[in-house]
């Protein structure tokens, strides 16, 4: 393989090559614990909630596979945007993030019930360890930016975490930031 | 293990926590074309060429490894500063390098002979693949300062590339950046 380069463009947090998704409010309705509000957002012109571009590389332990996010401002209801979250297909995989810009929280849990919120700002770069499912937030009102990187076999299981629901949920009102249990 | 936060000082590229390290002249005089100016380097202080903070973690495939490089504004002769550069001792890992800041050239080769130089500046990630040694230059007048990840396998293996040297040198006259051949 020949070595490439791409480059992020630090005000919208897309790369310049990769694959580019974008999830909106229905792509992920459930998952907002005001439903009745997540109904409204999805009639209000179903909003973009985040963006990502991932770049293909073979899926294998010897590569570090990386992308970037973008997390747009706003809630639901007063839960704030946030990404679907996920599992790593292989449990025993971490992941590292690195925060370009905007402010928000990382949500963490294990299947063991252990659970753990840090804060994302500019310069913080957060090690989810093998074992947790991790979730982003952006509690801030500029989009939050960051960049990720995993183990090539990581994979992705989306469907154990979408099915449980995380523990917490992060609500803004006003300028306070509350981690609410999700009962 | 549980998750953890470390901050990047933008300014300097240091992390707030982690094994700090620092490569002065007298820790790769050897590498340099100008013997020389090497020596005079040497006799006048010793300057910092580059540092780096990597963060202690499980050196297993399953881990992400990371840490921020500074390398340093300066020459000597007219080789700009640059790290020692490394193979990974596990040949077939890759890595990812993000550019924060600076301005720099990215210098890659296979031990079949194949040669890579890509350029290094704000918002640039390179990706390295499997099989390639890689050294960092700064070309510019300012810190080249950057954040790398690569698998917790991957190993450092500085011994092969040092004893052949890498085929191509980073010089810079006035404002122009030359790579030149090492014959």
């Amino acid at each position: 393989m020949q070595p490439f380069n791409v480059m992020i463009d630090w005000n919208s947090g897309t790369m310049s090559e990769g694959d580019r998704k974008t999830r909106r409010v229905s792509d992920m309705q459930g998952m907002y614990h005001n439903q009745a509000a997540a109904r409204d957002a999805l009639d209000n012109g179903d909003p973009k909630i985040y963006e990502y571009t991932t770049i293909q590389l073979p899926q294998e332990s010897d590569h570090v596979l990386f992308g970037t996010t973008t997390v747009f401002p706003g809630r639901i209801g007063s839960e704030c945007f946030m990404t679907k979250g996920h599992y790593h297909e292989q449990r025993a995989t971490g992941e590292v993030y690195v925060c370009f810009s905007g402010h928000g929280r990382l949500i963490m849990e294990t299947e063991d019930g252990a659970g753990k919120v840090l804060e994302m700002l500019p310069g913080s770069v957060s090690y989810v360890p093998p074992y947790w499912a991790h979730r982003v937030c952006n509690v801030g009102d500029e989009p939050l930016i960051f960049f990720a990187a995993f183990p090539g076999h990581a994979g992705h299981d989306y469907g154990s975490i979408e099915q449980s629901g995380f523990s917490v949920r992060v609500e803004r009102y006003g300028d306070e930031v509350v981690v609410v249990d999700n009962l």
